[in-house]
C-alpha cells in the first residue's frame, strides 16, 4: 500500500536519530494530521507499518487553563528528561481550532531550549480540520514519535472539557496543573479534569506559599470527593488502586520537578506491575476505534452524493418551519444508511 | 400516521387544562423520551402533529453546579409566575444518567409547592437511553408542554459541560446560577457556561453579602473576558447587542426574584423586537437536525446487520493488537455506509 515516497519516509523514520529522521517525523505527522481523503489513505497505511515499532514509550498527558504555566512546566520537565538520556516528544491537542479556526496553544514559538535539543521533538499545534474529534491525528502522531524512538511522549492540552477527555484517552497518565490561587475565576477547576487526573500539580507555588498550601488541601479534598462520585466507565479511577497525588511545584525555578518525576515513575511502575497499563491501552484502542467510527460516519454522511443533493432543500424546509428537524434528519439518514 | 390511541392523547393534550390534559402531557413526554424503535416512530408522528400548536412559549434554560440552589430557585420563580397567571412547565436535562445510569437531578421529590399548582407541570428527570445526546427527547418534551398551553418553559440542568450546551441550544435565554463563594472548588465556574449565559445569578446572596458582592464583580469581569474571547459559532453572544447581566438573588427568601424576572422580560422584549429570537430558533432547528443526524448515524450503524455480525471479531483483533483501531473503523464503516 505504501508508495515509494512514503516507504522512504518510513525508512528514515525508523532509522538513526538525526536531521533526516527529524524531518521524516515532521512530514509523517503532517500526513497523519491531514484531512484530505488521499492523505487519509496514505496515513492509514503508514500507521499500519509503524505500529509494530510503537508502543514502548510512556505517554504523559498534561492539562491546565491558559496561564497556568504548561509550556514552562513541559519545557523544564523535557530538559530534565533529555539530560537524563531520554528522547522526548511534545505534542499538543488544541481545542480552539475546532471552534474558531484560531489556536490557543500553537501560535507562539515556545519551548526554545527544549526544541533546540537533539533528543527532543516539539510539534507546534497545527490547524485542525473541522471534521472528527478535537484530537484527530494526535494519536497517530504519538505513534510516529514512538516509532522514531522517543521514549517519553508529552501530550499537552488546554483545560477545555472535551480536549482533556481526548488526551486522557490517549495517554498512560494524566497530569492536571493548577494555580495556587484557586479563587481565581479563570481557574475553572473542572470536575471532569479532576476525574481524569492521576496527579494534580499546584504550579507557581513560589508565587504565594500560603495560597499554594491552601490549594493543596482544597484539591486533596476535591480528589477525595471526585473519587467518591466517579461512576463506572469514567476511566482509570475506577480500578481504584492508585490514589491520585497532589504536589506543589515551581516550573520556573525547578523546585519540585524531581519529586514530580519520581511520582510519575512510581505511577508507571505501579501500573506496569499490576498489568493495568496494558489493560488501559487495550481499552483506549477500543475507544479510539469508536471515535474513528463516529468521525467516519459524519464524514461519509456529509460526503454522500444523495445527501449532498437533498440537503439544501431539506435544510431550507427546516428553516421555514415546514419540516421538523427530527423528520428532516430521518429523511436525510434514509438516503445514506 | 397516528394511531387511535395517540390521536386520543393528542386531543386531550390540545384540550382544556385539567387532570386529563396533565395525564396526556405526561404520557406524551414518556413517549418522546423513549428509545424504543416503535416508540420513536410514534413520537415523530406525534411531534409533527403538535408542532403547529407549539412555539409560543418563552424557553428559559437554568444551569449551575449541584448545591447552587437550582430547585429552590426554579420553584420560587415558578410559583411567582403561576401566581401571575402564567402556565409553567419545568423539564430537566440530566447528564449523569448517560455516564453512570444514575441521576443527579431527578431522584428526589422536589418543588412540592410548584408541582401541586394546577397551572404548573414539573417533570422529574427520567432515565435516558445511552444512545444519542444528553438531551434526547427534551426538545420534544418542550414542544409537548408548549402545545398543551404552557407559556413559560424552564429547562434545568446541572453544570456539566455538554448538558449546558444542549440546554443553551434549545432555549431562548440561558441563566447560570453561581454561589457567592467563588473560591469553592466545587463551584467550577466554567468558561463554557459563561459563554452561554445571557444572565448570571449569584444565588444565596443572603449567606455572605461581602462574598456575593465580590463574586458579582469577579463574574462581571469574567463575562467581559469571555465576550472578548468568544469566537464565531459559539452562539448567541456573537450577535453582540445584548450584554449579559449579573444579578444577586436569594431564592430562599425571594430577594431579587422580581428584579430577575424583570431582566428576563427585558431580554425577551429586546430579542423579540430585534428579530433575534426568531433567528436563534431557526438556527437551533438546524442544529437540532444535525444532532438527530449524529444520533441516528450512531444508532443505525450499531444496529446494522453486517456491522453487528463483524463487530465481535474485529473488536477482538483490535484488542489483541492485530488490527489498528483506524483500520478496524474503516472496515466496519465500509460495511454500513
Amino acid at each position: 500500500m505504501l508508495s515509494d515516497i512514503d516507504l522512504a519516509m518510513l525508512k528514515q523514520l525508523l532509522g538513526p536519530p538525526g536531521v533526516a529522521q527529524r524531518r521524516a517525523v515532521a512530514k509523517a505527522i503532517t500526513l497523519v494530521e491531514s484531512t484530505r481523503a488521499d492523505h487519509r489513505l496514505r496515513a492509514e497505511a503508514l500507521v499500519e507499518a509503524l505500529r509494530p515499532h510503537a508502543g514502548r514509550a510512556f505517554r504523559l498527558g498534561v492539562s491546565g487553563v491558559p496561564g497556568v504555566g504548561k509550556s514552562t512546566f513541559i519545557e523544564a520537565l523535557g530538559v530534565l528528561l533529555v539530560e537524563q538520556g531520554h528522547r522526548v516528544a511534545v505534542l499538543t491537542v488544541d481545542p480552539s481550532s475546532r471552534i474558531s479556526g484560531g489556536s490557543i496553544l500553537g501560535d507562539k514559538t515556545r519551548m526554545e531550549r527544549l526544541s533546540a535539543h537533539e533528543r527532543a521533538f516539539v510539534r507546534p499545534s497545527p490547524a485542525r480540520g473541522k471534521l472528527g474529534g478535537v484530537a484527530e491525528g494526535t494519536r497517530e502522531a504519538l505513534l510516529v514519535c514512538e516509532a522514531a524512538g522517543h521514549d517519553i511522549i508529552l501530550v499537552e492540552t488546554v483545560g477545555a472539557g472535551q480536549s482533556e477527555t481526548s488526551v486522557a484517552r490517549m495517554t498512560d497518565m494524566f497530569v492536571l496543573l493548577l494555580l495556587p490561587n484557586a479563587g481565581d475565576d479563570l481557574q475553572a477547576i473542572k470536575m471532569g479534569a479532576m476525574e481524569h487526573a492521576d496527579l494534580v500539580v499546584i504550579n507557581k507555588a513560589d508565587l504565594d506559599k500560603a495560597a499554594a498550601a491552601r490549594a493543596l488541601s482544597q484539591v486533596a479534598g476535591s480528589l477525595r470527593h471526585a473519587g467518591l462520585h466517579a461512576g463506572p466507565g469514567l476511566g482509570r479511577r475506577v480500578e481504584g488502586a492508585w490514589t491520585p497525588h497532589v504536589l506543589q511545584l515551581s516550573a520556573l525555578d525547578g523546585t519540585g520537578l524531581h519529586a514530580f518525576y519520581e511520582a510519575v515513575t512510581q505511577f508507571r511502575k505501579f501500573r506496569e506491575a499490576s498489568g493495568q497499563l496494558q489493560k488501559q491501552r487495550q481499552e483506549q484502542d477500543q475507544a479510539w476505534m469508536w471515535e474513528r467510527i463516529e468521525a467516519g460516519l459524519d464524514r461519509r454522511f456529509r460526503e454522500h452524493p444523495a445527501v449532498k443533493a437533498a440537503l439544501p432543500d431539506i435544510s431550507a424546509q427546516v428553516q421555514s418551519g415546514m419540516l421538523s428537524p427530527s423528520l428532516a434528519a430521518t429523511r436525510l439518514l434514509d438516503l445514506a444508511i
